[in-house]
């Protein structure tokens, strides 16, 4: 069976490498040999730490919030539902979480584009379901390297990503 | 189960209408109207400190565990998944708490009675998804109310039940 | 597996390319007997040279992309996501592709048709979530049967729909 | 709102960080500074040979698969279902893939400690659905680091797991 797939120049494979599910860098340096990708992802610690950060931020705005950390992966890492937030806020602050960290933009940037007459309408059909309203933010490293995301829900869209924004500020 | 909600002392009843979807005393002094039930519902701080508690007994045991935490109606409270700790895990553990808490008792005692030729032979097919083995249990008051579920996953399931445990210690 | 599919002689495979999935031609000459029709299908050594040449285009466009290959009966043959494409359009090419395979022609096309007021409104709430933007394109062979399609995701829906077009056009 | 989760103390954490979701060493030198994970990941030049070693090894035992690999994640990185394989082994490739990514192990350990009256009995209902008979397998560097699974189905689960870990192979 021939390999057709292998005939991708490897510059410009490796040239793909440098973004993306963390920081790409080849491990070995012998030009023979097929790459590992090397990443990073959230610590518990770093998601603690934007759960307390969003949490200060929601309680200083008089908001009761349901907070999810994902890491790279879009794996869910940590969550807090804060004492008489809405429990459909459940699953649209991880809907939220996820959708950023599959887009690698905050929720509400994808909600402009799928409007109706939109390039992405109805995009939320796909993953099981997205949400791409406010209240989804990427959690960077101080270097850019996004290493999962933030999603929050339980009051105005725009209060849902002030208090995201803010937990994402706790990772620097 | 009986309904050990109603052996809640009226004064720690009282203290608790204030926070949520909760225990059960007739509100109402008229015989004649419907009566409100008077229910109890785990806080966010409770969940903090079981979670807390069961990543300490994580550590001391040399585990990397996925810890879940549901309130009184079985929707998810709070979660951490330590690092390193199975992706498959965070599934299961939410699992764990939610069976532990539609049921009211530990997860493994459910699983005695799952077995092919049991009374409740394959009750996993419910629910969206039941895990019958051990790492789950509910989360009592010192009255012996319950106000939610924990569910451990990521060792063997004695480790998840020991480490379920401790976290549910942490609930006077 | 004996390849009957191979058999049907091109014209007879003409004269059904109007009618979709794939061709029908009764095989027997008996009127009586109840025909079995002759169909085509994508062969693995095809996908692999669509996915080749998309990921080709790709590269030359610097975009990352997730590329899926569904066969006749619009199940998946093959699948590649490149080295920090989105993960989110894992499940999004796939949907495209199938798409595009469910009605025949690119995704894009019924998009057009399923904006609020239009005749499809909302049809991606159909086969467990349609993608109707750019992007899903059939694979067809070059007598016109329809023997597949591509769904591809990362980048603009220009870039994806110019991604599956160029693999498509690796089918001969 | 006091900060529980953060007693664990800082020495415990790190204890931890040492396994899991690819190698994990904390980013920054600063103990008071909270640590970034770095991990590891497959590259998709790395996921095209193990999955034309796969393809090798099915054509010598003359069998036809499904094949599928998972990233760090467990998420799809690429797929190959081979001409006359069987449809329903799509699924059950992939859900080998993630199984195995899932648990850092072989699906068929996991088999074994599933049936009635084991440990993780039913612990299929998971998930979305787990596989746990062989065919899946973690895809490790040299130096023992799970950057991915492969999963394999449409033969005996014997053959499906040789050609699982032909595949496996393929990462040096």
């Amino acid at each position: 069976m021939r390999r057709t797939l292998l005939v991708v120049p490897a510059a410009a494979a490796l040239a793909v490498v440098t973004m993306g599910l963390a920081s790409a860098q080849p491990v070995s340096t012998n030009p023979a040999a097929t790459p590992t990708l090397r990443t990073m992802d959230i610590s518990l610690a770093q998601a603690d730490a934007v759960i307390a950060a969003a949490r200060a931020k929601a309680a200083e705005l008089n908001t009761k919030m349901d907070i999810a950390v994902v890491d790279a992966g879009a794996n869910l890492k940590a969550f807090s539902r804060m004492d008489g937030a809405w429990l459909g806020s459940i699953d649209i602050s991880m809907k939220k979480a996820r959708t950023a960290r599959f887009f690698d933009m905050a929720t509400g940037e994808i909600g402009k584009l799928s409007q109706p007459g939109g390039p992405l309408y109805n995009i939320e059909h796909s993953n099981g379901g997205l949400i791409t309203f406010p209240g989804g933010v990427p959690l960077k490293t101080a270097d850019g390297t996004i290493i999962g995301a933030i999603g929050v829900s339980g009051s105005t869209v725009e209060n849902d990503h002030t208090v995201a924004a803010a937990g994402a500020a706790a990772i620097k």
